[in-house]
């Protein structure tokens, strides 16, 4: 360090979780730009650093959303009968997405970016299929839609990366669409010129194939090979093998499994994020790891949708990259994702802390710091930890009050697996700014004023 | 009626849940020892009434707590490795066990209950078995440790059923006790002594034999025979079929499983209740519900500790009772017991809404009642929902700010499976005395500081 770091774009982290695990005395500093400059354990700073009053911990990038399912969040488990399914979910889902428009998006993903910052997560990618008026026409402004969740997560402060989705059909081997889809369709150019349009209204931009049932071979790789000739880098992901009948239908389609058909007739790399891939088997997990794509887990959708179990201990003994999402929000909290995917091992294997590692035996931090590296990669975006050139997304977790007297790998551990109604969270910041300060966010009474008129207007219309 | 309600012991609930369902404007009214003496849908109330701030609930009895393993919730998932168990966790349980006083205990448990208030539980059932001093000799008051949990349930102003454990030996035929379970021995006799002298000092006194594996069947029956000459209706809880070790260990020592065993051996009726029964099969399942006993679900705590998933489809189609407990504490949350009861049954059978029935398709109200049933039966008191001769245990859900526009039904569904970093409770009222107002439990503060000084001297000695 030339200069000492500007008070204002700095501060010392008691303790902190870096991507080699946890250190003391952090010293934490960050340009104008929001990216960390500085990343030095042992500091011993002078009287005018402030201090980060508790333990900090990477901010969480969330890796698969689709806002505008907030709304009706917690709205399907009523009147059901014995054989509801993710099927079905489906027709209470496109009856809302019916009733959007621009104003009500993002009135809905305002509030759902707060509460995702208030639970730790510091950046959101948006799988965004929404495209359309309702009767299926393209806005005046192709991207309307997409602005509006653009303008949500700058108005909330929370990092973005885009996913214009492709949707063109209703099953595999191109079955046409369904008129309850017609919101989401476009051609391979129409979504081209999205991805165009909204470069330098996100942080990053990618492409969404929505998924092999919805988009045939020939769009999947003309979409790709599009998507190239504007940025090589770009991220690509997909929902795949969700759901047991996803599997059969390929399975008739192809004589495949999904994540077989993509392994063998596209060149994966470390763009894709795969998103769920709950029912993949063992030699799909060491050709996704090997192929250096990321899993893109979402434990809460998963359950809540019926999904399945995703063979997590699997995976994560093959090195792959993995990430978290919050998929549909049933529920916002990263700690709940992180504790029901260890959950869901356990129940499974009859053991526990199934995820932890030899190199990382406290399971809570193996989660973490996957999470976050897996979630950065899917994101395109440095956002992948406590490291210099990163960007400077953290949290400050509480470690008095409930907490005093625990180190900071116990203070982790108690906030990703011990829940006794008390809020750890106490701060997040993103690219250096504080967005949430004493666990409240100063847009939260506003944002959650106009989320329930908005979803007031839906219910309204279903 | 004959006279007007006393408005101090009295409310109107715009919508309450009733246990035959939803009904609107319900005068509630109870007595001065906080019985209900009216329920009454659809009154016509004066200005004088209060009114609920929200939708009612009735109170959730947790039918299963051991609430010293608070102090370590969170606690146990550090410095794991591959191999980790409930075998081992129970030797991190036993290091805690031997460390706590009477002051700790009082502690702990102060806070806990102060906690499960805040999360809507009105009553808890202890199974309480660190009966001893750390050299295993018995207090100079035999109930000291009992006592605690007594101060401390009446402190925090939760209703309490106190279950003494008889516990007797390491393992399946009478394997000698270890030295790390002397806290805990003791003879039926003594046991018995304790049931006596705790009568009076909880609302309900009965007895947990802690397992088959812990109780010979010799003293089984002798002490249950002894508590019949105490009181023949007294609850009797334990502990079985949580671990496929303990079904393999049975199976080895009787060739009958361990729901079989007891089953063929004892005649169990309307006063047992069986805590996990995890590993049951489809006859055991007939079984239970045939004789009325209650299956204890602890489903965070199932999890934790890596038990497996109960058949809880299976189960609810017999129609038998059941109820939830926290158990361990790792996380004291209605919502999360009964969500994640839900989700382990969808993450099986891969549908949604599996435990609604055509009778109550609204998964969370029919497991919000089925639980407040079945953890009355289990807690041996009126504690059964919002009728006349309950007592009036009662919960208020905010049906304002973030639930603003949905009906009562919804809000609870959404208090169940939508979690957004709100909490929804509002009150809590045990018995007619209103202990959680705002969200908040004015004992709060306080026992959390005590709390925090008790675990840490805890931490110190392990």
């Amino acid at each position: 360090m030339m200069a000492p770091p500007n008070p204002a774009r700095s501060l010392v982290a008691p303790h902190a979780l870096l991507p080699q695990g946890w250190a003391a005395q952090v010293l934490l500093a960050w340009d104008a730009a929001g990216t960390l400059v500085e990343v030095t354990p042992g500091a011993t700073a002078g009287g005018a650093m402030p201090r980060a009053p508790g333990v900090v911990l990477p901010g969480m990038p969330n890796l698969h959303s689709h806002a505008f399912q907030r709304a009706f969040a917690g709205l399907t488990e009523v009147r059901a009968d014995g054989e509801d399914s993710f099927w079905r979910w489906r027709e209470h889902m496109y009856r809302f997405a019916a009733g959007l428009t621009p104003d009500l998006l993002e009135d809905i993903a305002t509030q759902l970016y707060v509460e995702m910052l208030r639970a730790g997560y510091t950046s959101v990618c948006e799988f965004h299929y929404v495209h359309h008026d309702r009767d299926g026409r393209p806005y005046a402004t192709r991207a309307e839609m997409a602005l509006r969740l653009s303008a949500a997560a700058r108005r909330a402060g929370i990092g973005l990366t885009l996913l214009p989705v492709l949707y063109q059909a209703s099953g595999f081997g191109g079955a046409p669409a369904r008129p309850e889809q017609r919101r989401f369709v476009d051609t391979v150019e129409g979504v081209l010129h999205l991805v165009e349009d909204l470069r330098g209204l996100a942080e990053c931009v990618g492409l969404a194939p929505h998924s092999l049932r919805a988009v045939p071979p020939a769009a999947l790789r003309e979409a790709i090979a599009g998507l190239d000739r504007i940025d090589p880098r770009a991220p690509i992901h997909l929902h795949i093998a969700e759901q047991q009948r996803e599997v059969d239908d390929c399975l008739a389609w192809s004589g495949r499994r999904p994540l077989r058909w993509l392994l063998d007739e596209l060149p994966l790399d470390g763009r894709w994020c795969l998103v769920h891939a709950t029912h993949a088997d063992a030699g799909e997990l060491r050709a996704i790891a090997a192929a250096g794509a990321t899993v893109g887990l979402c434990p809460t959708t998963e359950a809540n949708l019926g999904d399945g179990i995703f063979p997590a201990a699997d995976y994560l003994a093959t090195g792959g990259a993995w990430g978290i999402g919050s998929d549909s929000h049933a529920s916002v909290d990263v700690a709940e994702e992180l504790r029901l995917l260890e959950y869901g091992q356990r129940l499974l294997r009859q053991r526990r802390n199934v995820l932890a590692s030899a190199a990382r035996p406290d399971v809570a931090e193996r989660l973490w710091l996957d999470a976050v590296a897996g979630g950065a990669r899917a994101s395109g975006r440095p956002i992948g930890g406590l490291a210099v050139g990163q960007r400077a997304d953290f949290l400050v977790l509480d470690s008095g009050s409930a907490w005093q007297g625990l180190d900071a790998g116990q203070v982790l551990a108690s906030h990703v697996f011990a829940h006794h109604g008390e809020r750890a969270l106490r701060e997040v910041w993103v690219g250096g700014e504080r967005r949430v300060a004493d666990g409240e966010h100063p847009l939260a009474r506003e944002s959650q004023r106009r989320f329930v008129a908005a979803r007031a207007q839906l219910l309204d219309g279903v």
